[in-house]
C-alpha cells in the first residue's frame, strides 16, 4: 500500500473566473505532480522523494504560486518559502526568502541532508545552495505576466483584489506514504501577493504548514499564512491523532472546521497516515487537490463537487 | 492568582566554571527580569506586558545570549530571533535575522500589535521597525569581549567548544499567567555561536521554542533549535494537556526527556498554565531559571540542586 496526495492551494480563482481551458491546464498540472510522485511510490521509492518531486513539478509549473509563477512582493520581487520533512527520523529542511533558486523545495532537502541547521533564509540560503551545487537564477526566472498584473491590481487599490484574495494563494504541497509506511510531507510557495518587510508565512516553518511524524501522519498546508502560524496548523493535526486519539478524518475536520474558523482563516490541508488513507479538506471555495493510492485511480478536484 | 517564570538559557556553563561571583551576576539577572515582570502581574497587569518586559531586561543584560550580549554568527556579526505570543487571542509576532535593533521582543510584539504579519526577516523586519518608530542601533550594540572569544575558539577549532558547547546556549523567555488567567509567552535569542547561512532557530518560531495557548499551557523553550524544530517542543507541550489528557509537569516531562532525549537534543522549558502552575525542566546539566507567584517567594535556580 502506498498513498500520495498534492495541492496547488486553496482557496481557488472564483469558480465563475475559473474557464473550460484554465481549469483544464490547473488539472493538468495536477496530473503531472501526481504521476511524478506517484511513480517513484510504485516502484518502491522512498516518500521523501516523492513529495519533492511533486512538488518540483509545480514549482516548474507557472500556473501556481512556487517557483515559476510566483507572486510578487510589494516591491516587485519574488522571495520564495520551503519545506519538507521525513516522518521516519523527524529530519526537516526548510528556506526561506529564497529570490535565486529555481526549486526551492529541492534546497530545503539539501538543507535536510546536510543536517546541521533546519531553516536557513536569503542571501544566507543562497550562498549555502552555492555551496551544494546549485545554480542561482535571475529573480526574473519566476516572473509571469498574470502575477504582475494581479500585483498592479493590488497597487491601484483595487477593491476585488486584496492579498487575501483567493486567486493569490496557490501554495503547492504534497504528502506521501511509502510501501514501507514512511510518510513525509513537502511545501512549497511564493507567499502572498503584495507581502512586504522579508515577511515569511507558514510553509517553511515546521509544524505550521508542514510536518511529518510516522507515529501520527504528515500534512502540507495552504491558506491564510499568518493564522495557520498561529494555529500551528500541521502539527496539531498530527497532535490530534497521537494524543487525542482522532481519526485523521477527524483530527483533520477538527483543524479545519474548528480551530481556522475561530480564527476565520480561509484555507485547507491535505494529510496521509500509515495506511495509506489520505485526507483533503478546506473551508474555502476550493482547493486544488489530487491524490492516489495503490488501489486506486487518480482523483483530481477543485471544488467541493467535482 | 499569577505565576511568572523566566529562563536565560540550558545548559548553563559546567558547573566547575562557575564562579561565585559570576554566578551571583547571574542570579541577579534573573532576579531582575522576574521582579520587572512580576511588579506588571502584581499591579493587576497582562502577562502579554510582563514577558515582554521580563525578556527586555534579559535581553539589555550582557550575561545572557539575547540582544546586548548575543553570540556572534561565523561571519562576525549579530543577527537576532525574538517571538512573543498571547494565549488569549492566539496573536502572535516574530522577527528573525535582526541586526540593527536593541530589544527584538519589542519588535516581535510590535509585529503582533501591528497585526498583518506573524513572521518578519532581516532587512524588512528593520524597515518595519523604523516605520513604527524603533531606533536602530550598530551591530557593535550586541558585542561582549567574552562572546567574542568564544568566536575565536570556535574558528580555531578549540575542541572544548562547539556550536552547541552549553555555555553558548544562553537563549532568555519568559511565559506568565495574569491575574485573569491570560497565558503569554515570550523568547529572544542571538542563536548558536558560529551560525552561517542566516540559520534561524526554534526561538521565533511559533510552536518551536514559543507558543501560548489558553485552553492549554504557555510554554518558552531553550537548547539545541534545530532539534527543538523537528519536535514542535512549545506546541507538543500544550497539545498534550489539551488533547492527551496529561498534567502540565507530566507533557513537560515527556517532551524534555522523551522526545527531546530521543533526538539527543540537550535543553529544557518553562511553562505556566491558567492555575498559575509552573514547570521548569531540562536534560541538561543545568538551566538558569526563575519563577514567582502570587502565593511565593521568588525561586532562582541554575543547577538541579539550587
Amino acid at each position: 500500500m502506498y498513498g500520495i496526495a498534492v495541492h496547488g492551494g486553496a482557496g481557488t480563482l472564483p469558480r465563475a473566473e475559473l474557464d473550460p481551458d484554465l481549469e483544464k491546464r490547473y488539472r493538468a498540472g495536477l496530473a503531472a505532480a501526481l504521476e511524478a510522485g506517484g511513480a517513484i511510490l510504485e516502484g518502491g521509492g522512498a516518500s521523501l522523494d516523492a513529495v519533492e518531486r511533486a512538488v518540483v513539478v509545480l514549482e516548474d509549473d507557472p500556473l501556481f504560486n512556487a517557483g515559476r509563477g510566483a507572486v510578487f512582493t510589494f516591491e516587485g520581487r519574488h522571495e520564495l518559502d520551503a519545506a519538507i520533512m521525513d516522518g521516519s527520523t523527524l529530519e526537516a529542511g526548510a528556506v526561506c526568502g529564497v529570490r535565486h533558486v529555481a526549486n526551492p523545495v529541492a534546497l530545503a532537502r539539501a538543507v535536510m541532508a546536510h543536517g546541521e541547521y533546519v531553516l536557513l533564509s536569503g542571501a544566507g540560503a543562497e550562498e549555502f545552495a552555492l555551496g551544494r551545487g546549485f545554480s542561482l537564477v535571475p529573480n526574473e526566472h519566476f516572473r509571469t505576466e498574470e502575477r504582475w498584473r494581479q500585483l498592479e491590481k493590488l497597487r491601484r487599490g483595487d477593491p476585488r483584489v486584496s492579498p487575501l484574495t483567493i486567486s493569490h494563494v496557490g501554495t503547492v504541497g504534497a504528502v506521501a506514504c511509502d510501501r514501507h509506511g514512511r510518510l513525509a510531507a513537502a511545501t512549497s510557495t511564493g507567499g502572498m501577493t503584495g507581502k512586504r518587510y522579508n515577511r515569511i508565512g507558514d510553509s517553511p516553518l515546521i509544524g505550521a504548514g508542514t510536518y511529518a511524524d510516522d507515529r501520527s501522519c504528515a500534512v502540507s498546508a495552504t491558506g491564510h499564512g499568518e493564522m495557520f502560524i498561529r494555529a500551528a496548523v500541521a502539527h496539531d493535526v498530527c497532535a490530534r491523532v497521537r494524543f487525542g486519539g482522532r481519526s485523521l478524518e477527524q483530527a483533520v475536520r477538527e483543524v479545519v472546521f474548528e480551530e481556522l474558523a475561530a480564527l476565520r482563516a480561509q484555507g485547507g490541508l491535505i494529510a496521509v497516515d500509515r495506511a495509506g488513507r489520505i485526507v483533503m479538506e478546506f473551508n474555502s471555495e476550493g482547493m486544488f487537490r489530487a491524490s492516489l493510492t495503490a488501489a486506486g485511480e487518480p482523483q483530481i478536484a477543485i471544488y467541493r463537487a467535482p
